[in-house]
């Protein structure tokens, strides 16, 4: 390896659904790239809820992640009912990885979209909103969901989201929020972006209302830079953002703490076509690119962006994003594996 | 007029911003129209918050409402400021207003769209949720809204949805939850949906978490026909589908209480162009259309929605959506209303 001489553990979930496969593609990837990482298994959800535990993670698999520190994780699929708590959203919480980081660009003319200029990363607050996970029934007819917002976490959210802007040279940070009628929490959040702006001249500040500022966003999304968001609008608006650009299943995401980072696809378990080897592995393979730029790697990280970008140029395309006059050929997971494997060293 | 003798009462809203030239506009056409109709003015908003009144209405208007039970109401602008609550969702749940439905259909090619065939109607839950309004702040740092959600509120805007569905031939009706993460609340939502889609067995229905819902929705709208949910998601993808069909200028909507309607464009009163004649008046044109089929005159709303299309075919444009190559005009806001007035009598 290039980089490192120690081995960077990573606790590696392989997921549910689609994730064994998308998992498989990847780390195949990422070993003949010559990533110094050494895998470590961890064995979370579907599987480990069913057994009888509603967090779907144990107390073995806690201290692998608090040992490693770096996380690499497959889709997981949470079995229905109101016992089951959703093991994405207990692990951003225990681990405080407080950003959510989605960044996507257009691949035009590869990836057919409207929007050839797109380029938007979206920084998503991730422990707190509505995902506090605070809900109680009050009668048989009457339900609730507790919206916490805090200082601090509008603070450290923000505060990244700036700090982004300015380590990539990025022009504009928007905020969203919905502080016309949420005047305290969105009101705060608000605030708190107004002061930090504040702080940094050098980059421009624009705030919108969540729901004229998503229509914008949806429509010319070429005019958003970073957008920086409360928890669940960033749900809504990275989902919106990836499927625009071509394909939910191409972007990748970072969750960023202070001790802990994890890396994941922002695309679910797709259980419809699992085994079935025909899921885009693109979204885990741009996570692992950012968790090798995270762990020092950046080398090997740029390696591997290239020749992913070079199978998706040249046209081999997995169903998702097949199109009959623009991809040369139609792939399957793996198939796809190799043609990146294939072009590692190319430069774009 | 040819339907009813009798005029209807109508407490009307001139509102702020640009509310009173898009209103002025408006009745014009519904006077040269003929629709039977006899305004009342009512005075909201702006001026009557800043006399220090906290909800922007006063007593006597809210008797005039109750008096005439139609409402048609510009934009109006609630001051910034914790103190200041939000008149639209005061009106809402005041009067019981439990159905917001916004209709947007694509003009391609006369108003320019990336989805020539979208024709989707949102139909939003209008009184619960996150807009109940209970926020309260714990400590200096935390703050918390309630999110509120009841079976019955549930059942009135799922069976609305349906009951749209079937009066008006649509095919499908898609529900939009995020139920993996709020599994009371909007598991409620999605549980009720279920019980209810059972008595359509002639109208499809789908359920998809809001995320990825919301994305696809944005990617290829053509794809939905009716969308049911709840009122923050129904906020954010009704402004999407309007933006996306062309312009959030063009959307009416209609709120529909079982005593009380009130009619109004989905956008907001845009002080930025307020006084310039520049305004696109199409969205409360089409909310006063919708508000004449709900008083019986269907033949005055189609005579009116048939110029209002001839005008926008013939590509007499307001400035957000004139484009070069495509209109033929770019016209003031009450040029557009005389050209309308001058196509009434036309057919499709
Ligand atoms: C699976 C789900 C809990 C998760 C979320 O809502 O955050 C997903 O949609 C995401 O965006 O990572
Ligand atoms: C003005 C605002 C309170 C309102 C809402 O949030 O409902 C508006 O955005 C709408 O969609 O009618």
């Amino acid at each position: 390896n290039d980089e490192t001489n120690k081995a960077v553990k990573v606790a590696v979930a392989k997921g549910d659904g689609i994730g064994p496969e998308i998992m498989d593609a990847t780390l195949r990837i990422l070993e003949a790239a010559g990533a110094n990482i050494e895998p470590e298994y961890i064995e979370v959800g579907e599987q480990v809820y069913l057994s009888g535990n509603s967090a779907g993670i144990t107390q073995d698999t806690w201290e692998i992640i608090n040992r490693n520190k770096i996380i690499l994780k497959a889709p997981i699929t949470t079995p229905q009912g109101k016992g089951y708590k959703s093991l994405n959203v207990t692990m951003r919480k225990s681990l405080g990885l407080f950003a959510n980081v989605r960044p996507v660009s257009a691949l035009h003319p590869y990836v057919e979209t409207n929007f050839p200029n797109m380029d938007v990363v979206v920084i998503r607050e991730n422990e707190e909103d509505l995902y506090a996970g605070i809900e109680h029934q009050q009668t048989q007819d009457v339900v609730q969901c507790l919206k916490l917002i805090t200082r601090p976490g509008c603070e450290k959210i923000v505060r990244y989201a700036f700090e982004y802007a300015k380590v990539y040279g990025r022009k504009k940070v928007t905020c969203m929020v919905k502080d016309n009628i949420m005047k305290l929490t969105d009101g705060l959040f608000h605030q708190v972006f107004k002061e930090i702006a504040l702080e940094y001249p050098d980059i421009q500040n624009e705030t919108q209302i969540i729901d004229i500022g998503a229509a914008r966003l949806a429509a010319n999304p070429q005019n958003y830079d970073v957008v920086v968001t409360s928890n669940l609008y960033g749900d809504i608006i990275s989902d919106i953002v990836a499927e625009i650009a071509g394909s939910v299943g191409m972007a990748g995401s970072a969750n960023i703490g202070t001790n802990v980072a994890m890396f994941e696809a922002i695309h679910g378990s797709a259980p419809d076509i699992a085994g079935e080897n025909m899921a885009n592995p693109s979204g885990l393979i741009n996570a692992a690119v950012s968790m090798l730029a995270h762990v020092g790697q950046s080398l090997t990280a740029d390696t591997i962006k290239n020749a992913w970008l070079a199978t998706i140029e040249e046209g081999y395309h997995t169903a998702d994003i097949y199109k009959e006059g623009v991809s040369k050929r139609k792939v399957s997971t793996s198939e796809f594996a190799e043609q990146v494997i294939s072009r590692l060293g190319r430069t774009p």
